[in-house]
């Protein structure tokens, strides 16, 4: 099967943990096990990646450099990012796996210039600041900013992803058997102008919805968002929780989801499924074959049920 | 034909410019115009690019993150600058050839554990200290530290570019049609351990020398340095300076050249013209049409003629 997998910001940093290099590089390690058993087991694998931490952090220190007119903005710090941490997944993937070709690729993901979202940025970004510095800075440096709680933060455009720019070269690299790091943070947003150019823009765009039109327009077999819960749960922190195991698209619409972390993921299983008809799931990463033979995981296909079931029957 | 360039720093950074990311950005959008009339003539094209002003500037902000346990490592950085002008490139490329595909790759370059400059690093990177400065860096941080001149500065190994890594991919991208960003700053440097494993190094490698081993690898028809200056010269700063316009490899490497700048150039042009006995040529960025065509730049061969002018006679 060809899987598109999109890895979660845990697999590469966690909560606590300090941004050092090497502290990525080994959790990128860890990560690389659970996708190597997906290889092992014959499949095609696209992987995706987040990079909140990694572009947040960049873009601290390039706002901080004083050799710079101004701090680069979000598509050349996502650039930058795509680079580390594609070099991670390149390097740690080409040891798991010496046989095989390896390739990491820069992509750029094509939204709208009319997408709503940049007349109404919400993407919280940055450090938070007291009302009077984020006002200074919002007028410095032509910044959105909103309160965050108590705090105010920047706020940057996230509008929807359409097309990763360079999906044909990626069926071909997957063509030739080759195993692609790919749209990592999401591709560098960027837009067509009215002469038809690309041009990179200040905004981010959500890694599993892009990981979700990757898919579709691969015509992946399966969609797999992995992070640090074993399964969705509907009545999130409520006496009523309850772990996910199968789900339709409309069953999971009907639910309500934190904007900020399940909520893109749920969209982006259910937009994936009612645009193919093939399997989504989400899970934990170290969970990543067990959730394909359905022994793990959220489950979200147009019946509801797993769909190799039948197989393993035969 | 199959030409490789190598794009000096120049093409990205200009003596004296800020290291604005919109800066760098209209100074590719330059050079782009003359790779694109080497696509329009029919060629295939593989473009490699510098990176030292790039990773240098990147190298400072991280040792000043106060977030961090200690400035990331120098092969990380330079995956940073493969993604940032890696996506330059490919965006302006794309803009400038809409109708071709563009690839840009993270690309790991193999050195040997056991090259010589890791015992005696030479490459200059970074900022200058006084001595006293320097020395206690060196003990804090486990740097090199070396004089250079009046001050003191950071020195990492430069060792030998041996193989890309990734030059199966690159080749198959090639016959599919598309143009390649690779091996931006020479690679990021990676030794096998003793267990086989590839290893990211605290070192740099020289781009010109990479771009020539690879083009060797690809089986190129032309390795096309392309830099600031219109030709080599011949007792370069001195009364009898003059320029070269074609050369075998013998009769360069009689001649004495700068170890930092037209050095590394001349032994990379040198070896892929001694190991294949195809063209090799040193030239002005905007002149990059001109010297394929035997009218400018250095143009260096086996025979020491341009090899065309039969075609062109005939």
């Amino acid at each position: 099967m060809r899987i598109v997998v999109a890895l979660g910001g845990n697999a590469l940093l966690q909560r606590g943990q300090k941004p050092d290099a090497e502290v990525q590089r080994a959790n990128v390690q860890v990560a690389t096990g659970s996708l190597a058993a997906l290889v092992a087991a014959g499949h095609e694998l696209v992987v995706t990646h987040g990079n909140g931490p990694q572009v947040g952090l960049l873009a601290l220190q390039s706002a901080a450099d004083p050799s710079l007119s101004g701090p680069y903005p979000f598509d050349v710090l996502g650039a930058q990012t795509q680079g580390m941490i594609g070099y991670w997944l390149l390097q740690s993937l080409q040891n798991a796996m010496p046989t095989r070709q390896i390739c990491a690729l820069i992509n750029q993901t094509l939204v709208s210039a009319a997408d709503p979202a940049f007349r109404d940025p919400t993407k919280f970004v940055g450090p938070v600041y007291d009302e009077a510095t984020a006002k200074g800075l919002a007028s410095e440096r032509g910044w959105t900013v909103k309160p965050d709680g108590v705090h105010w933060r920047r706020v940057v455009p996230s509008p929807k992803p359409l097309r990763v720019v360079e999906t044909r070269l990626i069926r071909l690299l997957l063509q030739s058997g080759a195993i692609v790091v790919c749209a990592g943070g999401g591709g560098v947003p960027t837009i067509r102008d009215e002469s038809g150019q690309l041009v990179g823009v200040e905004a981010v765009v959500d890694k599993d919805l892009t990981a979700s039109v990757l898919a579709e327009s691969l015509e992946a077999d399966v969609l797999l968002l992995l992070t640090d819960v074993p399964r969705v749960q509907r009545g999130y922190e409520t006496a009523a929780a309850a772990e996910i195991r199968n789900a339709t698209p409309g069953e999971l619409r009907r639910e309500n989801f934190p904007a900020g972390s399940m909520g893109p993921k749920v969209e982006a299983v259910c937009r994936f499924v009612e645009l193919t008809g093939d399997m989504a799931a989400i899970g934990a990463l170290p969970d990543a074959a067990a959730i394909l033979a359905g022994e793990a995981g959220t489950i979200v296909t147009p019946s509801g049920r797993y769909p190799m079931e039948g197989h393993e029957a035969a």
